[in-house]
Parts: structure tokens; C-alpha cells; sequence
């Protein structure tokens, strides 16, 4: 891997292998784009003299399509590197720019179109299916045919560091109860990765090759009050009981890092219909980590996922539904086969039945007010580098009563 | 009511009683915002000597809340009146700015935030309920305690008279058979009323005040492909059967001009939860017309609807999920008790079971390449006049194999 010339970033898993996107800024200065190298972030409007870097959002940036992304991303690590000849160079010019994390303050980086929300891991899906219909069917028929998703709000989608502010709404305290309107009692998390839109495509257009597509991929914590969802979902999905907050990562990492971390996905059966067929691996070897307060959970493997985010993006607009740039799809709650590898406390902790221990005595069946949520990852990168996904992060303060 | 000097717009139900709101544009100008009277739109930006009508969308306007939509509506009915004593002087002033209809292109009038569709009518949810889940519960438990909806995509929100390119998408012909990828052979309409927000709220916040929120109606037609929906709806609810397409009016009929329409809204049983109880009458008495091909085929009563837009408004927002101005909220299918007064083929012609019969000796399931469907409707004016809301009308076009 090139090694940078910025002081300590080698040491870091933000090496010119990562360089993931966001949108930042320094008080009483216009929010803009820059990469993160390090513990810096690299401002690029001066540095690459491109106004698309300072609107604000990586959108624009992002409409310009592939071969733009593919180009600022060569140049950058070129700039970065301490082993180009004109090192020194670079690092005259670029040192002005080049900020120090703690200095800024870290924007939403992405306008967001849609937002869609997948179901693509069969272990949460059939965990789900349990817990939400007893004794019925846990996996629906239609499951293992194509990715189910619906939409969510894209008005409520924030970045890592937002806080939370706990929803009430109607729920019931038996199946066969009178609803009430209260603050939730069933505050979950679900740890996700979302995929974002550069290249748009028309009304009638079904989306062709993924990496043509998707700009890059974000940590996503789809915030869930599992009383308010469990009522009011049937029959047209979940509504209030996840529209309050989706949390987002402030830095969006191009599917390019992710070169290294792709595998060929998980075996599916039965196999599914030609156009959700895999012409290339976009299976992702992307380990998660969730800490509440502090103290590590579960490790969501994105690896063991059924549905890759190639075969989301084929059945998102095989309907000919037109993509904007800056629409947003997640995976769905990441969850492996056992409790510490389950992406949400409804699985983590089976609705509340066996909480989760912390180490000062307390435990958890779901959020409490004050509670911080934070999740993280890591990939493999270039030349046997690790890199990080950056974090997303929440903390749940008291709502409406 | 008050006369308009505007030549021949007495005659029509587009009066200084009415006054929608559109964005609109000649060939080689931009779109900019108007208002709509008789066969006329007046462009508001040079007559009002105020830019944010030249912005391309209503977005800026209405985000200036309820005091200044009635501020201009109040003074665009002073200047459009024939009764005033300075109305030569008026008149004088605006003609240059009054634009035959003939020669505008209509766009869509609000740049959408995000799109929820609830599923308002007792008829319609009964309906669909009999004939989705045979032999089940037609209405779930949660139906009559709170008004359901989900999101749907914004980014396929489109202007009426927009071509709706038929979809594609996974389909089952039979409950246990496999599926395939086709064409949907079940193409519907759903007509609806939409309620666009102008004025936003906090994270955190419920929505006070419907008046103050929802600056005014569009009809809507949720276009629907019911196979599609069939197999995927279970169980996050639709997804690709609704999101190639909705189509809007391209006038927003503001609120105002539907005081005389206001009626107290159904009788609901159970009484609904503190928070949906209705403080003022906000049930409309809108009569709507669906036409296939040019001929009537419903007339679906708005009048009839069980859960009314302040209901809605305060459900979408007790959660305390936020709102953008330009969010788009939708009743549902409205369905009266009678196959001629339901709002979607599904229902009139009970799912193909009894086509609809047209004169030239066709007859329609659900549509064909090439059909055009119109939805139109009317409500009670001021000065005991009648009102039209525009019209939303969309054509079929054979779309991806």
C-alpha cells in the first residue's frame, strides 16, 4: 500500500487505501466536501479548484457518474502519497487544507432522495418472523425469490452524533388489548449498511451494472420502536414505528476501497430469477461492531448475508422506478446465527426475554433514555490493509410523553 | 362571489373563488408559479414583484406559512376582481401577465420531500382486504383505532400527463406457483386526494394545527400493479406494485378555497385516541369523476372517507417524526358502497371478475397499453359556486418486457 505523507494516518485505518467522502465544516464557514485521511480531513474544493466540492452535499460530486469518481479518487491518492516524486510538492500546497478532525464539525454528507429499506439477511428475517407471529410462518413465501424492502422517510435520515429523540405512539400491551398512545417501551436498534445512488437512471429504466450506480456505502443504525411497529404494520409495513430516525455515517466510503472486501455472496436456493442473478461478486466482507454504552454487543457479519446489494439494486428498478442521485437503500438489520452476531436487541436479547448483561450490574431488554449507541466496521483494502466504515452513533433522549 | 374581469373565467369553475396554485412555463422560459383562473394562468412573480414565485417550485412560497398564503390569495382576489374600484387600473396592470392555458406547459408544482400514502376508506380497506386475503380477515385489528400508511417513493411522483410506462416485475398466477418476471397483467389506478405540507415542524414535535401545516389538495392517482403487490406486500408492505409511478395535479387547490366544502367527517367507532380526535371539521365534500378512455366509469365520494387529512396529519406526526415543506400525504383510495363509486378497477370490476363494459363494445379488467384514465373532481365553492380541482390524467405505455 502508498504510504501518505500526512503525519500518523498510516497508523490509522483512513490510509489513501480507505478516503472515504463527508461533508464538514468549521464554525461560521459553509459546510463543504472533503476526504478523510487520518484524523484530518482534506478540504477539496481548493485543493482540487472544483466548486462541485463546496455545494454543500456530495451530490453533485456524485451525478458526475463513475469515471469522475474513478479519476478524483486516482488524483487524490496521488496528491496523498509519500512516495510520489512530488511529494514535497503536494504536501506544500495541500498542508493549508488539510484540517484536523476535532476542529470541524461533520454534515448529513448526502441529499437524500429515497430512502429504501431492504430485508436481506435470512437470519434476521426468520428471527423477525418468530417474534412478531408466533406460531405462524416465519419466512414468507416470497423471501427467498427477491429482496422484500419498502420505503422509508427520507425527511428523518440524520448523521452519526444526532440524538435521538425517543417516539410515542399507539401500541398495545396485549394482542387482544385496547391501544394506547406512549412513549415507546421497545426501543431498538438495527445495525445496516446503506448503499448510495451517483448515477441516476430514467422512468422505465431498469438499473444496469451496480458499480456503475452506487457511489459508495454508509454505516445505517434504522432506529425501531418494536411496540408502535408491531401494531401498526399489518398490512401495508412499518410506518411511525421506524419513521422518527434513521442515523447515518458522516463518511461515505467508495465502493472502490471496497475492492478487496468483496466476495462472491452467499449460496441461494432455490436460485432466484435471471435478472437477480450474480454476473459479479458484490458480496462484502464487512465486519460490524455494536457498543452501547460503551461495551461491545454483538458483531454483525455482512458477509452472511442472503441478498448482495447488487441483486437490491436489480430488483429496486427491475418496475422501471426511476433512480435520483443522492437515493439511499440499506441492507436491513445485519444479523448472524447466534445472539452476539444479531444486528438489533429484539433478536439480541429475544423481545426482551433474555436482556443483555453490562458490566456495572444493569442490563438491557431495549434503549433507555441517555443510552448511546455506536456502530463501526471494518473491511480488507488494498495491499492487506484494514480500513474503517467510520461510525454511526446515537443517543436516545426523553420524547413527548 | 366576486365577478373577475378576466375574460370568460365566470363561466368556468375557476373563478377568484378558486385560484390553484401551479408552476408553468412557455417554450425557452423556466418554469415559474402561477395562478389559475378561468382558461388563464397568471404568472405571479412580475405581478406580485416577488422572486419566490420564479424559484420553479411552490416549495418557497408555501414554506412562508398560513399568514402569508391567505396574505396573497387575499390580495390576488382584490386585483383579479371586476368590482373594485380600481379594477380598470388592475386590469390594465395584469393582462401583459395573463397566459392563455393553451400555451403553457404544466410541471410538477412541488418539489416533493417525502410521499406517504395512508389508506383512509372503510370501503377500499374492505375491499382489498376480501379480496387479497380470501377466506381472512377482510380489516385488521389496528384499522379502525388509527389511520394506516406507508411511505411510497417521491422520486416517481410525477405531473399529470405524464405517460405511465406499464411495469415489470416478480408475479405468481397462482397462490403456490412460482414466480416469474412479466409485465404486469394487472395494471390499476387508485384515485386519491393529496395533501401537500407548507409548513415544516421540529424533530420531536407533533404537528399542531392542520390549517397551519397542509397548505392545500391535489387529486392523485396511485398507480398500481396488483400482481406485483400480491406477491411482495407481505410483510413490509408495497414496494415495486406502487413505485413506477403516482401522478399528481398540476394544480394545488389551497385550503382556502375549500372552506365551503368543510363537513364534520364520518362517525368513527371506537372513538379514536385523544390525539385523532377531530377540535374542527376537516372532512371535504369533494365529488370525484373517473373517466377510462373519455367515459365515466366511478364517481368515488370523498364525502364518505372514515379518517380525515387532520387525522392523518396528526398521526404521521405523533411519533414526532419531522416535516419538510413539499412532504406529500395521500388518503387512500376513496370508495364509496357501490362498484360505481369505488376508486380502483380492482374493486369496480372486483378483481376482474366483472369487467367494466365500455361503448365501443371493449371491456377493461384492469388497463391496456394505451388507455388513458382521468380523475377529476369538484367541490362547493364561496357564494355558493362550485370549484374544480384540476384534473389528473395519465396514458399507458408499453414498457420493458
Amino acid at each position: 500500500m502508498t504510504a501518505t505523507w500526512v503525519p500518523g494516518a498510516d497508523a490509522t485505518p483512513y490510509t489513501v487505501a480507505n478516503l472515504p467522502y463527508g461533508v464538514f465544516s468549521r464554525p461560521g464557514e459553509p459546510a463543504r466536501a472533503g476526504v478523510r485521511i487520518g484524523d484530518h480531513v482534506l478540504d477539496l474544493a481548493p485543493v482540487l479548484h472544483d466548486e462541485v466540492f463546496a455545494t454543500g452535499s456530495l451530490n453533485a460530486f456524485m451525478a458526475r457518474g463513475r469515471t469522475a469518481w474513478q479519476d478524483t479518487r486516482r488524483l487524490l491518492q496521488r496528491l496523498l502519497s509519500a512516495d510520489a516524486k512530488e511529494a514535497p510538492a503536494n504536501r506544500a500546497a495541500l498542508e493549508p487544507h488539510l484540517i484536523p478532525l476535532r476542529q470541524v464539525r461533520l454534515h448529513l454528507p448526502v441529499e437524500i432522495g429515497d430512502y429504501v429499506d431492504f430485508y436481506c439477511s435470512l437470519e434476521h428475517a426468520t428471527n423477525v418472523g418468530h417474534i412478531f407471529r408466533p406460531g405462524g410462518q416465519a419466512l414468507m413465501p416470497n423471501w427467498r425469490h427477491l429482496p422484500v424492502g419498502y420505503h422509508g422517510r427520507s425527511g428523518t435520515v440524520v448523521v452519526s452524533g444526532t440524538p435521538v429523540i425517543r417516539p410515542r405512539g399507539q401500541r398495545v400491551a396485549t394482542p387482544d388489548g385496547e391501544p394506547v398512545l406512549a412513549p415507546t417501551a421497545k426501543l431498538d436498534i438495527e445495525a445496516e449498511l446503506g448503499f448510495v445512488v451517483g448515477t441516476p437512471t430514467r422512468p422505465g429504466e431498469s438499473a444496469g451494472d451496480f458499480a456503475d450506480h452506487v457511489f459508495g456505502v454508509t454505516l445505517l443504525n434504522d432506529w425501531s420502536a418494536r411496540d408502535i411497529q408491531a401494531w401498526e404494520y399489518v398490512p401495508l409495513g412499518p410506518f411511525l414505528g421506524k419513521s422518527f430516525a434513521t442515523s447515518v455515517s458522516a463518511w461515505v466510503t467508495p465502493l472502490e476501497a471496497l475492492e478487496a472486501a468483496r466476495i462472491p455472496g452467499r449460496a441461494q436456493d432455490p436460485e432466484p430469477l435471471a435478472y437477480l442473478r450474480r454476473s459479479e461478486p458484490w458480496g462484502l466482507d464487512i465486519s460490524m461492531e455494536i457498543t452501547l454504552n460503551g461495551e461491545p454487543v454483538s458483531s454483525p457479519p455482512y458477509r452472511e448475508m442472503y441478498w448482495t446489494p447488487d441483486q437490491m439494486l436489480a430488483h429496486l428498478t427491475v418496475n422501471g422506478a426511476s433512480l435520483r442521485t443522492g437515493d439511499l437503500y440499506a441492507s436491513g438489520t445485519v444479523s448472524g446465527d447466534e445472539p452476539a452476531r444479531r444486528g438489533s436487541l429484539l433478536e439480541i436479547t429475544w423481545n426482551g426475554a433474555e436482556p443483555v448483561k453490562l458490566s456495572d450490574g444493569q442490563s438491557r431488554s431495549f434503549l433507555e433514555d441517555g443510552d448511546t449507541v455506536t456502530i463501526t466496521a471494518t473491511a480488507p483494502g488494498a495491499g492487506g490493509t484494514r480500513i474503517a466504515l467510520g461510525e454511526v452513533t446515537g443517543t436516545i433522549l426523553p420524547g413527548l410523553a
